[in-house]
């Protein structure tokens, strides 16, 4: 038996989560929900399915679970209803910018007891899940020090960032999930430093667009993020982690294994050059994760609750860099 | 519209060329042909088309194209058959072991009119396509050298090489292919040194499982192919291409890109273990250029012709061996 | 004609420095002066110049330049002492523990108009020296952040870190000059969070042995340094510049070039294990400048006013940790 | 107590030889020989020694080693003058260029009972030595093959290409002895494929510039080593060893460890350029175990012996390239 899928939203991701679940086994897209009709009618067209109103497709019985990748303001509202209608969930981060209404929809998901997987793709990165692994099986020793890269290849238009939430919680966030996620020890202290070094409209809108956070354990574990909205060369997404016993990193992968040598050096292919490239297994991984939620007996990977956290930790290095202060949780 | 596929032949390969026709558009599986008829159905049921018998598959009008991938010495009767029919044909290779039949098969897909793509897999990798690409567009300048290291992970069992063909025409058949490909222009002179280091049986089978080939062409471009039967860490696929201005080459993709940095040094992830890892993305973009030339306007990229050029170079190199001597072509 | 040399100290950066003017034309090593009268010997015997007392040494006119290498707390005197004598001078850092004794020995070098070379050798070393120069060439652009992982392969005794000033003046200097120099403008705010992760004597003796700062400059510009005191896997000595037109970086060397391929992936030799074998040329380099200051015309790279100022910054780095605040200076 | 050395030959190699004497404890730098006097006492000015004649030099009883870098034809000569001396002998290769007086000159070093070093300096390379040691270990297991690749960055003057033997007698008999020692165990069979690709005037001269080269032991092992008097990016010296278990390589240094990713990709610098820059410690090491055999106690590790038989497998490639068979020995 295959499980119902109604997916909300019809932008860039919701067609990369529609693919997915046409190319796997045991789940099957039947409801898309947008209010542009065209495009859903585009994704239903592409991966099957059929476009309907939010309320029909949570009253069918056959959906068991509701995909949700429309605008981020939207997100805890369509997270309540669908827990209401007993619907697993699978939600784009973040579940709202502002804690007090995570929260909220997060309990409405507890209390009605549905699973809530929250799209930090980055955990079910390949590479990243086999560092996790890595370290999980003790090949340098004790975990002391994570160092996190995280940068765009350029910065979205300002109109988006003027509703993004800013850097924090739009972009670092992701790194703040990977650092408790490596760490294994929730972050203690955080402090920021950041500036606008690539284009004054983002400052103009509120924003920065570089920054260098840290993070400290109770236990003294140590972590680095270096974010940047702009990396001409490609999306550069590593992650070192530094252990009692060794180093272990997981890095970029390039377009092609083309190495060129001439009388000016050796060159090679640029790195892949955003998320849709450098994230497309993630994204398989994680709609696959859906699917074995839907089959249960598997806990979400990423939960509300890990959003949260990364919430509160982004909103630290917020003040932290307001303030100029080290900010203890 | 959509072009109407026959496979022929449910096996292993059969089941990658299946998956890859169900997932690309504008062509669709609609029949499979196997004397085992569970294989077929699993096939059928996995990827969709009915399960027939090739009279039935070849009378169909809806079928544009037949892929065959079944045993080897049913290929080139089975390309006679399709060309008959009229129906545009993918087959693995070779056409045949000896060149007398192969010519014959060529001469009735040619007299039928019908395009016929061999599946030398090779030149579909992503990395390979990007390494002829550049030098092509004069990077390294005029190309002199080329070196092919290409090794398996183990030996295939004795009972499939008894009736491969032998090393040269089997394994390194696909390294000719690229050779020529590479050095753009054909090899005429063949010189081959080989041992069996690996398995005495396959001594017993008459066959080597490690070989050395050197190709010169009549204006002096030199190649040399290394083959070996076992390389205990991976599919070792690896080219160089020498030219009067640099270097070019493409190598091997590791599993992860996680690297440990311990006291006893730096490690990283295995290289991908075998053809069905590495050559994934060549499979899938073999089936795509086979759909375009089914919509025509597109000549295969690898033909019966090549498939015979290669086949004549591999006999050089055997008869090398045998006699000790440099074979002129 | 060659320069005179009297080297002060012959522990083991003396042998290093003895040993590099030996190798260098123009300068020769004439007297080498420490209480330990066997461990002054032993280098003469091998790098020839004779064993005297600091008096003599300096009212030898054939003397023009003096290497202090000797205990940091006796630096300050041996710089006034030398620069009384007229003397160019070349100190090992630090000029001494606090700002007021630095600043007090550079205005006498200062006064005495002779040339004062502080020893910040990783300025000399070829990889970072070549980083400099791209990035100066403005191969990537405007510099905006800069990455540096220096990481030592194991703790010191407790009983010199009693003596070294802590982390942050003892090791992590060398990081806050090279930040200083690649970001080519002074941080204007500093951030630290530290731990001690390695040893609890560490902690009982009042220092951190992991450490991470963040600098930021007047104009945005943005440095993360990470230290830790051990780094199983050898001497760990990173820098990454980002730019508005790319990244540069400049990596450890192993020991060798030997990969090893097996059933279990592949290997490397071991990184360079500590500042003897990474800096080794850092410190042929560094004697050859300071030759080309005893021949004049050239201006030391790294200065005197060099060490006060990471000095200023390693004061800066403590006071955030210990109260919790960025720094603005 | 010092061996002293005379050194014959005061050309480039000499210099770098007498440079490495002048830094070696344990031996000294006393004759330098040479017809052309001011070669002679430059290398006197810069490491020691005097200019001297053969004669003298030979008569001296404080000398205890010769080392041989004059001209190719005069080496057989000076090998056999050096043993009726009674001295140790370090000659650079080759001894002659052809086998009988080869022969010759190895007969007299062995009855004078005098140690006879060939300067097969590759050997001594550390990153080759690391090869050879992992490989001994049986890191890999049983050598089964070996790929040789082994590129020039220019050719050398035609005049120079005239009286030098021919490519493989001058340029390839250092990777047939590199060959013997990896596979550790004689070719038996050898096959040649060669082209003249880069000047036309190295073919009026008899000469070829690119080859590719076969061997065979008789135990079956195999080897192939490449060769062109052309790498525009550098001198590229590669070996791979290919075993039972797995496979050990050793590469290429660049100039520095700067890499730098902008728009169009990642660069790094170029290699080393020529054998000055890769092989400086290979010489070092190479007087070292000189001194070592000085010494006593140590027999060299590449003797008249391995060149003889380096000579014999390069006639072997010659004959077999230009009679198109594969050569027995």
């Amino acid at each position: 038996m295959s499980h119902g899928i109604c997916l909300i939203g019809a932008g860039r991701i919701g067609l990369i989560h529609a693919a997915n679940i046409a190319a796997t086994d045991g789940i099957e897209l039947r409801h898309i929900v947008d209010p542009v009709a065209e495009a859903a009618a585009r994704i239903a067209g592409q991966c099957g399915g059929q476009v309907t109103d939010l309320e029909t497709a949570l009253a069918d019985p056959a959906v068991h679970g509701v995909v949700i990748a429309s605008a981020t303001n939207t997100h805890a509202d369509l997270i309540e209803q669908a827990a209401d209608a007993g619907k697993a969930i699978f939600c784009e981060k973040p579940v709202a910018l502002d804690v007090g209404r995570t929260e909220k929809a997060i309990a409405r998901a507890t209390a009605r007891n549905v699973p809530l997987l929250l799209g930090f793709n980055r955990r079910y990165d390949p590479d990243f899940a086999a560092l996790k692994r890595r370290t999980s099986e003790g090949l340098i020793g004790d975990v002391e020090m994570v160092h996190i890269t995280s940068r765009d290849p350029s910065p979205p238009p300002v109109s988006y960032i003027k509703t993004s939430g800013g850097l924090f919680k739009d972009m670092m966030i992701h790194d703040l999930d990977m650092a408790r996620w490596l760490l294994g020890e929730e972050p203690a202290f955080v402090t920021a430093q950041a500036s606008c070094l690539i284009d004054p409209q983002i400052a103009d809108a509120g924003d920065i667009d570089s920054a260098l956070v840290t993070l400290r354990t109770a236990s003294g574990k140590l972590c680095q993020i270096s974010n940047s909205r702009r990396a001409v060369y490609g999306y550069d997404q590593r992650i070192e982690v530094h252990g009692s016993l060794g180093l272990a990193c997981a890095g970029n992968r390039h377009e092609s294994t083309v190495r060129i040598n001439t009388g000016s050096g050796e060159s090679t292919d640029k790195i892949q050059h955003f998320f849709l490239e450098r994230y497309a297994s993630a994204y398989r991984r994680e709609v696959l994760h859906f699917r074995d939620i839907l089959d249960g007996g598997t806990e979400p990977l990423t939960s509300g609750e890990d959003g949260l956290r990364a919430l509160v930790l982004a909103e630290a290095a917020s003040r932290s860099f307001l303030e100029g202060v080290t900010v203890a949780l």
